[in-house]
């Protein structure tokens, strides 16, 4: 299993990779390899799919490389067309696409939006290599109880092949091997799940594919956070042996749907075996929770920054938690010399918090940049000063001084062509604890979706990680503050966050009401002021950067609600 | 039919609506009121959809409305819930929800996202009201050349009602209108289409909804861009002759759907008629081109200001063509004491700039601020100058420029609570003509769909509507600039604006490739570097604001583009 990080849209690039994976898995002499879905065009292209010359392309590229993968046996992501266009896995053998199946079920929902560009398939395809059935699947047609796994098995399928680019979230891997598992011992089958990894946009595509045998035991798993070539003989005595002993139970409907499944019979080529057998691999193992969303951060910054053509990234540093938060987290994704930090103190920032700035900057080994805002937040104030006669200061006086270092740090932007790194996290998001064109500008938003109390949490694992205090430990106590006005503190407006990220979850995570989330032991008062708050700052969202999604429901295509909206959930 | 305006979530405020409505309609004696999709939660509910409590609060409501609605039947639009969830229409009468239809054909493109929410509907529902048969569709239903209200109209419907929440591009009710006709003439029966009017966001509903009898007539036109009470008697009379002479072709397929039609049948309440039928209601006439565009920009623009409630606007104006376009629209939209201009002049500010914002504030009678941007910029400047030393000035400090009045008009919004409107247009937009927290800075962006050459059209429109020249004519004349560097135009870094219109609609609107632009007859060289610039921009629009869809494919929900996509579309 071929675990590789296409890029969308890079047809060419994404078929060089195809071949040299294909190459070096054929030189292991392996039978079959398999590719991820849409591995051609990448996923998900998106609107690219409506573009009829981006479909004709694809489908040249695929036409291009088979010739080159004699040898070999390969199965392919990539956009069929014909009449209509499908989610499709090709069958590569003698150098020839001898068979294509389509993805039967598309899922629609969360980030998916696979029912707006293509057309389900009709029937499951099984392929007869020699002695050993093989059917072929796409992501979604593995996660239903009786779906088109079920009726592979009992149409004699020994190994069910799924090709994926299944996106992460926290605990997801541990999610698929539990679904991968009931849906090996059910079927009798050994399920060999294959996903893609990289970074696109809003999404991570965290790898970690794995072989499940017929007794549910993880027998291979590849890598979490990057490429890899899963390699492994299968051993179907146990699958041969339950077949027929027949011990399985009978199921008519199942049954029923066993003539749908078109098969596919390969003459093998019959390339004698150098080598005893492939070469073991280890099973790699699952990380742990913070380890997991870092290598999650990590990859999706390196991807987003490598595949938009970016050589260098700027952040402004305030000598708070998130700030050091991404920085940390940048410099190790690019290198410490292809990172620098802003540093732009007002008036209102502390000694302490400058001081920080600078020494995580040195822990990181980052350049610094220092531009006091002062003189312009002040000529803004003069400019200002008669429309604003008689009005006290207020939050527009914040929003100033914040959308000044946004302006500088634009201005760094262009004339040195960096990508700015946002550094909000979710639980400011969700409230609209930020300000637009502010501290929100920028091209890429690392924590977008991390909410503060994790943030916390993997400062820390990055000090004990390092075994040494990147990030000053005087970031992790002091109370967070966006230091726009003399002694704020997030707390004179927010809940404490120990009791604003549950709210959040349970609001924006979990579509619960007002009711529910007071019942799970909020105030009512509390619980009704954060969802006011999430709620009026849709507009907000709309026009922030897009970040790496890690919960179960990201904001940007994963959340989608109207900025016009009077439903009140209270 | 009653053409309402709903708001999206405001489900008491749509309610009291839909009653106000029914009880005008029973007052005139109706039989039948009509109200249009989701009518009760508004349309697009996006995912308010997934939160349980919203749905179970629409049922709520339905239930409430239903019992004040006896002595008229009633068809009122919402969401109907049993396991999943459907777009659904309630039959009411005497009071009581008697049967509920559930949409059958579920739109998943464009800005649709319907298969994101809803479950289809099994079969179509007839309803026998004495002795008229009336079939329930909604909206997609009936788009269908052999769809559900072809076989209603086998099994005996005479009249097809379809209540929609349609969105509006140009020319849009014109291609309705023929979809309709063929459909009531290929099926003998009258078409009542009852349309949603109003702005929620990016969409606009243009109401417009229209009766179309047997011989495909338009016998009843809705009003345009604004709420009605479409009103009609049936003459049922061409319909039932046809079916007694039983003209009708068979057809086989459909024939066997028949059985599929459930039937629900009213027993009248028999409420004497005191009037002689209802009263006849003129015709409306459809909208000649720019007066449509612009009625859509003048309802997306009130809409969305009111129904996010806001009470005044603030526009910056350069003196130039978009941003008077916009102040026209918008100082018609909101009243003239609603809108403030901020002029905020630079050095490279023509003195000819300034008079005509000037003079364009004056004529549409709108206050005007006036802060001078130089010392702001001059203080970035002199901020910068150690970091920029040796770089020489390029478009870093244009964006510096564009960026400290998007600042100046965002404080201005913080301080009295003003939405900012911004000015860019769909040329602008599509090839990144624009500064990000510049002049991208703002709430809702009224032309963000309109082409630059029907920018001047719509221009010249308003002077010619209102018989005087509302936007100084000079601005119409002169050659476009962003006057962020000396002499500078448009075309300094664009294709003429009549040349990049098409290519643009070719690439963005059409999905057209390279070859087909070229073989348009633009040069390969110009198109290359609009689609480059094109791509390269997607970026830009994922934080531009929401603006009025207008064309067949507008930015934002319309054309979902990956921001990493190394797809060279050439």
């Amino acid at each position: 299993m071929a675990q590789i990080n296409p890029t969308v849209g890079a047809l060419s690039k994404n078929a060089e990779k195809i071949l040299r994976f294909a190459d070096k898995a054929r030189s292991m002499e392996a039978d079959l390899v398999v590719f991820p879905e849409l591995v051609l065009t990448g996923y998900p292209p998106e609107d690219l799919l409506l573009k009829p010359r981006f479909i004709e392309d694809n489908i040249e590229w695929l036409n291009k490389i088979s010739p080159k993968m004699s040898g070999i046996t390969a199965i392919v992501g990539f956009v069929d067309s014909e009449e209509d266009i499908y989610n499709a896995a090709a069958i590569i053998h003698k150098g020839t696409v001898v068979s294509v199946y389509h993805k039967m079920f598309l899922p629609n929902y969360g980030v998916f939006d696979e029912q707006r560009y293509f057309q389900s398939g009709r029937g499951p395809l099984n392929i007869v290599m020699g002695d050993v059935i093989v059917g072929v699947g796409i992501c979604e047609d593995i996660w239903y109880l009786e779906g088109p796994a079920s009726v592979q098995a009992l149409a004699g399928a020994h190994v069910i092949v799924n090709i994926n680019a299944s996106p992460y979230h926290v605990g997801k891997s541990l999610l698929r091997e539990e679904m991968l598992v009931t849906r090996a011992l059910d079927n009798e089958v050994i399920v060999a799940y294959n996903n893609t990894v990289g970074g696109q946009d809003e999404l991570i595509f965290d790898g970690q594919g794995m072989i499940i045998n017929e007794e549910g035991a993880v027998v291979a798993r590849g890598k979490p956070f990057q490429e890899d070539l899963i390699v492994k003989d299968l051993d179907l005595s146990g699958v041969i042996r339950r077949r027929l002993r027949d011990t399985r139970r009978r199921h008519e409907k199942l049954e029923r749907s066993v003539a749908s499944v078109r098969e596919l019979t390969l003459h093998p080529e019959r390339v004698k075996r150098k080598k005893k057998g492939l070469p073991r691999k280890a099973v790699a193992e699952p990380l742990n929770r913070l380890e997991e969303v870092l290598r999650a951060l990590l990859l999706g910054t390196r991807d987003y920054v490598k595949k938009n053509r970016f050589r260098h990234c700027i952040i402004g540093l305030s000598g708070g938690i998130d700030s050091s938060l991404v920085a940390a987290v940048a410099a190790e994704a690019l290198g410490s010399k292809n990172l620098t930090g802003v540093v732009m103190p007002s008036k209102y920032s502390s000694p302490e918090s400058k001081a920080d700035a600078l020494a995580l900057a040195k822990n990181l080994g980052i350049k610094v940049i220092t531009v006091p805002i002062n003189k312009a937040f002040e000529s803004y104030l003069g400019l200002l000063k008669d429309v604003f006669r008689n009005r006290p200061p207020d939050v527009t006086e914040e929003n100033l001084q914040a959308r000044t270092r946004g302006n500088i740090i634009m201005a760094l932007s262009n004339k040195f062509g960096w990508l700015v790194l946002t550094t909000g996290n979710k639980s400011e998001m969700s409230v609209g604890y930020a300000t637009l064109y502010g501290d929100m500008a920028g091209g890429f938003a690392v924590i977008k979706d991390v909410p503060k109390t994790m943030v916390y949490e993997l400062a820390s694992y990055i000090n004990i990680r390092a075994g040494k205090p990147v990030i000053p430990e005087r970031v992790l106590v002091k109370p967070p503050s966006a230091e726009l006005k003399p002694g704020q503190t997030d707390q004179d407006t927010l809940p404490p966050y120990e009791m604003l990220d549950p709210i959040l979850k349970a609001y924006v995570e979990d579509d619960k009401s007002l009711d529910e989330i007071v019942a799970m032991g909020y105030k009512n008062g509390i619980v009704k002021r954060v969802i006011g708050m999430v709620d009026r700052s849709e507009y907000k969202r709309r026009q922030a950067p897009p970040g790496i999604k890690i919960t179960p429901r990201a904001f940007g295509k994963d959340r989608r609600m109207p900025i016009t909206n009077r439903y009140e959930s209270y």
